[in-house]
């Protein structure tokens, strides 16, 4: 098999003294951190879209890389980016990938023709996987892209375009399903409103909830054992989203009646860490978008595990690589030096985690935080055997309360000092 | 009666061609316009904070204005003010005002002493109510400024903090309960979390559940006959509210079967048009604040008066006068000009409104938007009558959907003109 | 001639309670408003790459519209578009347009076939200028979008990117001369700054100032008889940009002695309003792009006017039609209904800040401000005349000084009136 | 003497594996570090304002710390002020502190009886310069908080208070020069227009201008030996400043012949890592404020110290404490944790720079990526030799430049490695 990127070899961990590029000085697969290794707590998987198919274009600007890998029909376009993407979680030690339907192959000019397109490099793509030992952990159908969806899927205004909306996602489950994937995903995408005086986003709302409820259907009527998940964003695809973030999604689900069907995929990485928490504790986290980039990347990183670790794990999710080499770098070395990074981040962030849970001041710093509610008065209120009358007696007894200091600077000095130990 | 603003008359309309400042150009208070007049529709209040205690301080200066109006006693200066609001709202031609327990009484040493102050002029406005026929259209308690609540009052980590707000709420509830108030309101205030990682959210988030059960309880104890409300933000009193518009103030009330008790009181104008829009097809809302300012002041404030007219209009709550003058104007006569500005702006808003609405052409745009979901497969999706099977093949036999343009430019140019015709 | 928009007549003014969507409601090219007409002070042109190129892709969505008019070659498509922006013009009026060299024609494998390209497409838009009596009020080189520019043009690291640029910066100069443009722009385009830490932006500067007199020394030579003039952004496209808005890019041709050869072309409509008066004080203002949209955009429109009024108005510049329809508004006509909607709206913006002007509270609220620097101790400080110790005798004599209200509500009242007395 | 803070002992370095709070785990003020000891190169300076007299009042909430220190009168209060703040630099080993006028006693009722108070605390101060060994860093007026500068002060629109304010000035020069002030900054303060259409910003800059160089003057009249300096900002303070940021008051200061009499004070830590790179290499940097906070800041730190390092670093400035506890944090020993925090944000950011120069790799990347300019056609363009007409047929005959990798992934895990070492 044609290698595609010959000038790099299989990344390996090497310590974070090593100045090779191309070596994890961080993310040492099968170093155990809190009683697993690397490999499961992390759970990454490349994302096929922006590994393989991004070009670097902008909105001011065209493709600044050539992702047809050399190849002269659309077919075998389609094969050599399957291949490719195979080398690079390979060559990066990764066990899943996730893509949308039309990152596999581009549309034809009948959903027949891109449906054939879809199966055929879907075969292809299950016989890499047995080769490969990978299999998705999400897939999903592209209903962003396409200018049919420029006003919504599930959401436009036209009821054809939700039909063929629903084909697609159809075609993409049942191709998921044969693939094993671990979760299917209904995108945010373009759902949202636009100008408003104009919008009946009350039955907007209503034909998303119904999109996903035909979804689940359809996925229990072929058994498709994996996930169901909707994924909040991206900001800017829609002028007013239903989804922003992950506390709207869950409050979307509890709405409708799909909390207990659907799970959720957080995008930005730590960006939206109480969306985290929220979903997290409701027992409706999927997959994180692992996207912590520049400066402040590896704390923001340590606080995403963190929460991670205290919510117990990914169970069938994990962390997605959603991330593209930047502009100015154009090189295929670049696309393996940004997963690197990016998979290096939240190795540190994970053992950094671990050495704040180990250390065990932030915990008990948070238990002693509430301790007020656990006896008397507080205990009292939480059990909810307190009226308002009980309440000002006591107010007026007790008088002014002692309110402790936050004492955010002993915090932020404390986790400092953990995490610029060095590793 | 002392004479507080002896420079400012009766303010009345005059028409747009007026030059008196001191002149309504666009508020004509028995106007009618579809169906009710402009009283009826607006229903303006004037925020007693804003209006005769806010001194202009801000995060880098000190007061501009003396607020004490002359007086040398807490006591009295409490009475000044109390006479101060009522000649404004005399003047204005308002019938409702808006008041947190602090504004009325700054707070004493002790929660007995601080209730006795607030018993004393409670009964002051009470008297001075009958004199001026005015009364409240909301009432809170101010959970916010006191150090105490600098982590938040119903969500504070320590039970004692809890109970004092609950024993100043019951207060302030009971105050309400005799001045004949409309609404009384449970603010966002610094309800949030900060520094997530040593933050119990779930347990904060129930702690703010109770705190409203409480209060519904005790409204319903003592027979409080007005609308119970809850109000998101404000923006930067917490690092993460946890109420910061009224989408999610309202996931909160149903995650918490709390939607059938308490509604929505909507901050900053139109800004949150979509808030708006949630709230009201939920039949939540109780008042917004009136908040448009500046540029494009007049065409925000239709949109939020459109939004209002298709809700069917205010049921007991209204528009608030939640503005004070700019830190630059310090005198008497600038306190008068800020509120018939936003008062002229929403009365402006209101006719254009109404204009659009006679005129058709939007309301018919809308439902043309969405007549394919009245029909064929549209209706038969709506109604729950298709499988993703049976989707797909309309989508294979029906081919690529027809998408018509969003016409967003048509839309502007006729609003434009709608609104520019001259009053 | 092939007409590219049968549907869409000549646009016509028909006044604001016109239901025509073609038609100008308050664009009325000859109407004489302050002196002139609304053609001689508004001189809008339209934006060829904007308006028959652009296709409304975006960051997640392909092209929504095709822009090549059913040509099937290169040449053929470049002719078509010069004829729909030729029918554009005459059927809005319009005088003028602005165009970058790879708007008329896109690249070609080499730069020799480009430069023919260019003069192909550049002689055959010639001949059309004498047909359709117009002539470009801009003409710029595209140093943007292809991805050798991707880390600037003149600001580039290497070497031969800036010679690159050059080139094709002098090909560009010489087609403007050649069709007797008004002006000819370096845009900020990519020019600034990514990594700090890698960059020498000492040099990159010097470069751009290098660029910037090869341009001007070129355009003597070749006798180009129009302006020469930078333009700051577009934001987004570099990190830190050299130009961010007006105030920048005259502080960075003050520093490199350009501020003689070089105006400045102002982006974003009214958003720098501060950027408009420095600049225009500065006597360096050449175009603006009218991009005020949505709500707002007349206060905005008024406000961008009444500068320009107070300045005397636009020299050889005006207003460049900077704006394409949004991604929802895909037909033919939406593109019309764009260009109305800009022009209508500073029409409007002309139509408020002459009835300002005319009004004169305005004028001399603004003169009274300022009123005590005009005598005595303010007319001795503007003389320098005085020392800092005789400042304090006259401070410690005069006592606290007296601060006038700044009547910012006075002031938003008075304006309000005014604008919505109807046109 | 009254010790103020009994409970925290004098700080010092403990490495970063200690676990007191009140030691130093980076900042070890006598270790060199590329050749200076930290001391040296940091030169911390308390911001004698946001230590002493803050009281975390914010915008919707009262002051949650008492700074009377329990005095009774005014001026015990700023005796007992002044004494703490000793206490605290004696404990934190710090040299230098920074204070505007305003923050040694508040403003009396005439200018007179505050200059009498000022000088009275401004005498004790010296005494108490004598016996701690320190002196300030800057000194500056306060033109912000009064309400008479609301409107800004060497821009007010009224003449006195203009006058007012270099009255006011001139007293605190020569307080600053008589306790050996290293500085005298002017702020940017309220400094900026307001509603543009009434002000007139060409008489504002010239005031301003006129204002500097007044006050440098009488500097040079009394013989004042300190450096001069103006700040930008703080933002919020006026609607539109006319110092935003470094960038903005170096152009300023060029306009007006004044770059060769004043310094720059640059805000906001690495936040504005532009403007120290152009300030600095126009060699007008002072002081930096250091407050770089919460998650990035060792990373945002360590960048700035690497530009200071390559300018070669303070002369007489030194990085401002420019910090207060956050308003959760309310006990005198957060004082204590905000600036250890801080001193060691910036510690950590010089031990992390001089890794980085002494690795080497970052230096030699910024050489390599402009070489192109050092030889051929890029030394010939950088010594002006090429016209265009030469860069065009180079360009012809060259054909398309190539154009490398920007390799930004490489230097984020190049930085990463670097700085996760551990220290």
């Amino acid at each position: 098999m044609k290698e595609f990127f010959p000038s790099v070899p299989v990344v390996e961990y090497e310590g974070c003294y090593s100045t090779n590029p191309f070596a994890y000085k961080f993310y040492n697969a099968d170093q155990i951190v809190a009683g697993k290794s690397m490999r499961q707590h992390l759970r990454f998987a490349l994302c096929y879209g922006k590994a393989v198919c991004a070009d670097g274009a902008d909105a001011f600007g065209q493709a600044v890389a050539d992702r047809s890998f050399g190849a002269a029909t659309q077919a075998g376009c389609a094969r050599d980016r399957a291949c490719a993407a195979m080398e690079l979680m390979h060559k990066l030690g990764l066990s899943y990938y996730a893509f949308a339907d039309r990152d596999l192959a581009p549309e034809a000019d009948t959903l027949r023709e891109s449906n054939a397109r879809l199966d055929e490099i879907g075969e292809y793509l299950i016989s890499l996987q047995q080769v490969y030992a990978v299999r998705p952990l999400r897939v999903s159908a592209d209903l962003t892209a396409h200018p049919r969806y420029r006003g919504g899927a599930a959401t436009a205004c036209g009821a054809d375009v939700f039909v063929f909306a629903a084909a697609q996602v159809k075609k993409a489950l049942e191709l998921a399903a044969r693939m094993g994937a671990a979760s299917f995903q209904i995108d945010g995408g373009r759902e949202g409103t636009g100008f408003l005086p104009v919008c009946n986003d009350a039955l907007e709302r209503e034909n998303l909830a119904r999109f996903l409820r035909l979804t689940a259907e359809h996925a229990q009527k072929i058994g498709f054992d994996g996930e169901l998940c909707v994924r909040p964003g991206p900001p800017g695809a829609a002028l007013h989203p239903y989804w922003t973030d992950g506390a709207e999604a869950l409050a979307f689900l509890r709405q409708y009646q799909l909390d207990g069907t659907y799970r959720i995929n957080l995008p930005g990485g730590a960006a939206d860490l109480t969306g985290l928490r929220m979903v997290g504790e409701a027992g409706r986290l999927h997959t994180i978008d692992a996207a912590a980039q520049g400066s402040g990347a590896a704390d923001e990183a340590a606080m995403t595990v963190l929460e991670l670790l205290r919510l117990g794990g990914f169970q069938t999710g994990g962390f997605l690589l959603d991330t593209a080499p930047r502009r100015v770098s154009s090189t295929p070395e670049d696309i393996f030096l940004t997963y690197i990074m990016l998979m290096d981040t939240y190795a540190l962030g994970l053992l950094l985690a671990q050495r704040i849970l180990f250390d065990g001041r932030l915990e008990q710093f948070r238990r002693d935080r509430y301790a007020s509610f656990g006896y008397g008065v507080g205990k009292a209120i939480t059990e909810g055997r307190m009226t308002m009358e009980q309440l000002e007696l006591y107010a007026l007894e007790k008088g002014e309360p002692a309110v402790a200091s936050g004492r955010q600077e002993y915090l932020d000095n404390m986790l400092r000092a953990l995490m610029m130990k060095g590793i």
